[in-house]
């Protein structure tokens, strides 16, 4: 299953691309338990997802994702009543990677953000943000989206 | 998706009869949450599935279930360490209905619940228990799995 690596920077707003790829995305969480594991669903471009998440590691964690249908996500959306955000992403090709840019909206609108997978913690480390990239916000706890749905975006941009 | 509608009694003790079939059941509870939802790793018989329940209700609750493959199964178990029981459960066609005996295990041993499941309220209320079920459980928060997988067996039989 995916181990994930990925890297996250704050953004001083975004203008797409022409023709930039763009899904809208609705996630809440279902839970989020004291040792770090989130239980979320998201929808995102008309597919629907059950994900779990562990570790609370800054770089690396695991993630179990399935599939449901419509139905099965509005059974269980209302589960997620105190803890949902909508953003918008798009897919923007870098030299050697590709970031998701992440456009928030509603209570959180103004804030977006550029997440970059990558395949080795080495490949990670490598990684040089081009000069569009705001401050790295990698592990820290005020900007991860568990934090955003339940907390509301942080008083201050960066850490 | 399902709406299970079932009723649970329990059973003073359990001999199953010769040729039943057996499943060996471990699950454990990633999250419970507030408003009754349940997160759920359930192994069965070789099969590995992540279950969400919503509702609190005695009778009808929601569930959603997804397939995962061992490796998926053995990443998430950590995340259940402080909720989690072993159960052997027989399959066991009644007149009109088949029940789910569990005969629980390990610091649970002792204790034998059948459930029922029916395709209606109306069924589930003309269910004549046999005379072989014991004290009704329905609802009956000591009961339920996620109340065994975390508080233990509850110190009197019956409610």
């Amino acid at each position: 299953m995916p181990l994930e690596i990925e890297r996250k920077f704050l953004l001083d707003g975004f203008t797409p691309p022409p023709g930039a790829h763009a899904q809208p995305i609705e996630q809440g969480y279902i839970a989020i338990t004291p040792d770090g594991t989130e239980v979320r669903l998201r929808s995102i471009d008309g597919a629907y997802v059950l994900g779990v998440k562990r570790g609370t590691g800054s770089l690396a964690r695991t993630e179990v994702e399935c599939p449901l249908s419509r139905a099965e996500f509005e059974e269980l959306w209302p589960a997620t009543a105190a803890a949902r955000l909508v953003k918008t992403r798009y897919t923007v090709p870098l030299d050697t990677a590709v970031a998701s840019v992440d456009v928030y909206a509603e209570s959180l609108a103004g804030l977006c953000t550029a997440e970059v997978e990558f395949p080795s913690l080495e490949a990670a480390e490598r990684f040089a943000p081009p000069s569009w990239f705001g401050p790295e916000v990698t592990g820290a706890k005020p900007y991860k989206n568990r934090t955003l749905a339940t907390e509301g975006r942080p008083p201050q941009p960066g850490l």
